[in-house]
């Protein structure tokens, strides 16, 4: 584990990721913000040994440092603080695609510092500082995607980052990890979003009446916007082979809801029902903390 | 409220009303069950003063009966109990259709007690009375949904009945009822059967990296494929219109996504995930307390 690490974003993965490693390892964690406020805000919750808004500053002495921004600036930062690395320090992200990402931090930090891609699969539909919490990353998924010019000690030490702070790891390409992305996070939350939208758009009087499985289907739907236009924008042909494949399924079903009711229409109902059920009971789900 | 209080079904929901009804009331409470084994098992559980598999026994006395088993055995089940009730036995039932279960019910218990419709928006994935809890009800929105010649009087006594163990009351028709069911339960159910589905069959290594998103989207997958296919069967028009709705506006996405990138269509993107934050956030949802 480094000894020294920055941490780029105080939002609610740099946040939670600040707390985890000064609850878990002995690295002393400097977090920088864009704003002198949020730089203030870090200040005041303790969460970090020292904050800056200073990106030289931030990252000249870290053994390691960790992108927990937007993806969408992280190469402009990246230009901004390859200059001022050490040589063996490790780089990594958390960003929710991969392929883009690679592509776009990979050149930068070629020769400058050791880049690992990273995507622990953790966060929550809140946002910023004040939902962090030092248990975030504990039984989550991490998947490093190393380029095929990555040494693997490089890839070893990014694993070895994301253990300390209790994730399982995963090793996948960068185009694995989007594909994989793509079905099980970015689908389902576009999902959760067009589900509202099509309650709001046709029959808005049944929100009156939104249970607990309303409420646990559409979560992710009060995430952030402008963050998740970005992923999916870097990862759009995931995102639509997913789509199509599940609208073809749906159509399927309004298929079946639109014929004389049969014992064969509540069979194959039935059958659609219990592969789903027997499929979700055999997954490895993460625990459900404060997150839902 | 009622002193004298039978409970016809000794799953997650009877269960939880028992154990609400003696937390937070005087009444007394029985539990029919249908197999000896469960009657023993609520006997074990002491969530119930008395149980019984004897029908005629476990009503004839009552001041209120609710029917908490699957809807597909209310009808046999009512035949049985009318001639044992009293007059003023205030009759309900928690099922999650209500046109179906009115016309079925309602006509066997006039002029033999007193009839009213309910659907209070509670639950779980989890079945069964190991699952049940005391506050499933608590702040949870329940329906009444009387019919055309049910007296006033009647459904006061239900909301006031359902009101004694926490939830909000909303009196709406059956018909109306079931259509606002189909947009914000039953579909979400069927979506995330189909979520689950679609990644088995098209991309089943994504299943190795399932982050809190896809567990909470999916959650109500988990729940008992038979009851739901009822369920579904008894409200097959409103949920494949919900479901047509959500189809055509998925479709519209998967055209976005597959146009070329450009600012237009992030901005359209960013527009819907707007539009479905800022409505969700406005919406009165359950607490998620342990059944999530």
């Amino acid at each position: 584990m480094s000894s020294r690490i920055t941490i780029l974003g105080p939002g609610l993965l740099g946040g939670s990721l600040a707390l985890a490693l000064r609850a878990r390892t002995g690295a002393r964690v400097t977090l920088w913000a864009r704003r002198e406020e949020a730089v203030r805000e870090v200040i005041e919750s303790g969460c970090a040994d020292a904050a800056t808004s200073d990106l030289a500053e931030a990252v000249k002495d870290a053994d390691a440092v960790v992108f927990a921004t937007p993806v969408g600036v992280m190469r402009t930062i990246a230009e901004k603080i390859a200059p001022h690395l050490q040589p063996h320090c490790l780089v990594m992200d958390v960003g929710s695609v991969k392929r883009s990402v690679v592509e776009e931090l990979g050149p930068v930090f070629a020769a400058r510092a050791r880049f690992v891609g990273c995507h622990p699969m953790a966060g929550s539909e809140q946002t910023g500082l004040a939902a962090a919490r030092v248990n975030l990353f504990e039984s989550a998924v991490c998947i490093v995607t190393p380029m095929a010019d990555t040494p693997d000690e490089d890839t070893e030490a990014a694993s070895d980052f994301w253990q300390g702070v209790g994730c399982h790891l995963l090793r996948l390409s960068p185009e694995q990890h989007d594909l994989h992305v793509g079905f099980v996070s970015h689908l389902p939350h576009l999902l959760a979003a067009v589900l509202v939208n099509t309650v709001a758009s046709h029959e808005p009087e049944a929100f009156r009446i939104c249970g607990p499985g309303f409420r646990d289907t559409t979560r992710v739907a009060s995430g952030p916007p402008g963050m998740w236009t970005e992923i999916i924008g870097q990862n759009r042909e995931a995102i639509r082979q997913a789509l199509d494949g599940l609208i073809e399924k749906l159509r399927g079903v309004s298929t079946l809801l639109s014929g004389a009711p049969s014992p064969d229409t509540d069979s194959l109902m039935n059958q659609l029902l219990t592969q789903a059920k027997a499929q979700r009971d055999t997954l490895r789900l993460p625990r459900n903390s404060s997150d839902a």
